[in-house]
């Protein structure tokens, strides 16, 4: 027999993906160059050189056997002592290997977090705008996934609304800084009220209720911009890193989760991701990649273009008379659209070759994200287009 | 709270990974050199030379956007549809890349298939002797895994207790060949009598009834041995290949799923598996990792040593008095113990510096493994080990 919950998923398509469907197929017809496709969270600029170099390097000068090889199913020991390593001195952390568990991408580690802190029909709760993969990651582990309203004010969070939904079933917090979709990064102020509120709970509850901190724009933050490492400021944290956005390697499938070892089981935790990775027999990133990532754990791309696209949107979007908070990282932006209905308001853009994302699916009906991993060059030369669509339709 | 029954598995060490820390432990002491270890499948020759090639080029001359950017959650097309097309040319078939699914090797593929054609409570058949892992990705979909008994015989199928044990509860039928333990290869005549009672049970039940093939040894066939493709004596076949014993990279952790075109829901099955792959966040092997394999297709590294290997022993084990059945393919060959308990014969090996697995935990009690994917040079030195072993404890 099929397993009709998988099927029935394949009715469901991914707005995000239809999108840029959608602009592939325009981009046929008008040349994809004319296309402002902002639908999409690829990165636009290429790997490190380093990266490259230390790839080739251990293919050229290493015994295959050992780049090849199984890897240990928690991750290949020597790579996981360096990221700790290189962990411990940015974050003044006390990592050791003992407490990394590679995985494939943040996908992977908030996959395996979630599975190994919650058992099915447990809450986990997050904060509209939210990634919207939390859904699959987090609904077929079993756990319910509970939306915390946002607040569209600031897009940190909503406390009032948290602190209600925080009851004894909720055995996970699923936090995303800086924020995809918003591009917001959390203060520092924001964390420690959570920390606190966190904390608070548990003891009343009388169980652990654990912070699950996907972290794949960790290094993508702004000038002026303060980043906190959210590991910081509550013991009980499961970080979730991936190497896609800092490296501009997606599609290498690799990351990790880092438990604070000061976190309850914090050793056993590792260990048990292992045995839900042995389930679904994945076993793994790539034991190359896992080599050459460990061997540029301080390098990234050249992540500047993100800023300055940001500031040529930001800049734009404001004068234009959007209602828009600014980001403080990531690649996103996310304005309120200029009518209530956010699909309406992106599908009239689509008459303009703005391929934009309604927010219905981030949890925030009303808004709409735009992914600014695209050359200067058309984002500078989408502002024409953005100006024509609002002037056309909303003055 | 922590989820129990991943924590409950962490108890249940593998007997195969304890042998094999044992034998890197007494190597440290006596030279791993000294010390026979026949515990770990992993392959002992490296990969071909094309395949380092291809890795390089892509990174010397490919866009690294294009190489470490996004796949699609089902694998890279132009990927994908050169395995179909390689499979069509060397077994007949008519697949598309609409019938491949890219995996985490073959342990994903199983995971994965599994999952799509059983609910939680439906049972999946499989063979004695059978590969351990198969309990993780079985049991952790929430199906139940059923083990047909050995026929000791011949390790061909004991059809008797098959058709007792292929129930109306019975959705899926998982077979290893070339199999791991005992390096038997199901003849043709095994497979069409497997394929009739299947078909016909079937029809009885008024339910499909998935032939899962495991086929992560068919690069690894012996003179003289005739190797049939499962998927061509079976419809509703779902055929699980990994690359890592035929181009030796494990640790690379690729290979796919391909389901028969005549399957029923062919192209459903695969579409599932993406959605099955979303909940768990894995996501498709490395990007550049299946750009690589697909330039490599009709490679293999150089696989004689474990034939050559294969008649040492053979001949050394049937001289000693061993009851044994000839391998036809794999690096594994699974002879019966010389007393009952095939872990005290085990662990008195370990005194002569062997490293056997006893079959209990491929659900064979009384015989033992001894994976030879090792130097051939050892395999000649630990002769004189075996010999002794059996003439001071047997004889």
């Amino acid at each position: 027999m099929i397993a009709a919950k998988y099927k029935d998923m394949l009715s469901a398509k991914s707005v995000i993906r239809e999108l840029s469907e959608y602009a592939t197929a325009r981009g046929k017809e008008i040349g994809y160059e004319n296309v402002f496709d902002y639908s999409l969270g690829n990165p636009s600029v290429p790997a490190p050189e380093k990266f490259k170099k230390a790839m080739i390097d251990l293919l050229e000068k290493c015994d295959p056997m050992a780049i090849h090889g199984y890897s240990p199913s928690l991750g290949i020991s020597s790579v996981k002592e360096k990221v700790a390593e290189s962990l411990n001195k940015r974050f003044s952390m006390s990592y050791t290997y003992k407490h990394i568990f590679m995985t494939a991408g943040a996908a992977g580690a908030i996959a395996h977090a979630v599975r190994a802190v919650t058992v099915p029909g447990d809450e986990v709760l997050t904060f509209a705008p939210f990634f919207p993969e939390y859904h699959p990651y987090i609904d077929l582990s079993g756990a319910v996934l509970k939306v915390v309203p946002a607040n569209t004010e600031s897009f940190q969070i909503n406390f009032e609304y948290f602190e209600k939904m925080l009851t004894e079933k909720v055995m996970a917090v699923l936090v995303n800084t800086p924020n995809n979709p918003s591009g917001i990064v959390y203060t520092k102020e924001t964390l420690e009220k959570l920390a606190r509120i966190m904390t608070k709970k548990s003891e009343e509850y009388g169980h652990d209720i654990y912070l699950i901190s996907d972290e794949p724009y960790r290094e993508i933050v702004f000038a002026g911009v303060e980043d906190v490492y959210v590991s910081k400021v509550y013991a009980n944290t499961i970080s979730c890193y991936s190497y896609s956005k800092s490296l501009s390697i997606p599609g290498e499938r690799i990351g990790y989760i880092a438990v604070n070892p000061a976190c309850r089981e914090a050793e056993a935790i590792v260990n048990m991701c292992g045995q839900i990775s042995r389930g679904i027999g994945h076993n793994c990133p790539s034991s190359i990649v896992q080599l050459a990532v460990a061997e540029v754990l301080y390098e990234t791309s050249d992540l500047s273009v993100y800023e300055t696209n940001m500031n040529i949107l930001y800049n734009e979007l404001t004068d234009l008379g959007f209602t828009c908070v600014k980001p403080g990282g990531t690649f996103y932006i996310f304005p309120k659209a200029m009518e209530e209905d956010a699909k309406i308001f992106c599908q009239k853009a689509k008459n303009y070759d703005l391929i934009l994302v309604p927010g219905d699916s981030f949890g925030c009906p009303g808004y709409f994200r735009m992914a600014y991993c695209i050359d200067t060059d058309k984002v500078e030369r989408s502002l024409t287009a953005l100006r024509k669509f609002v002037e056309s339709e909303y003055r």
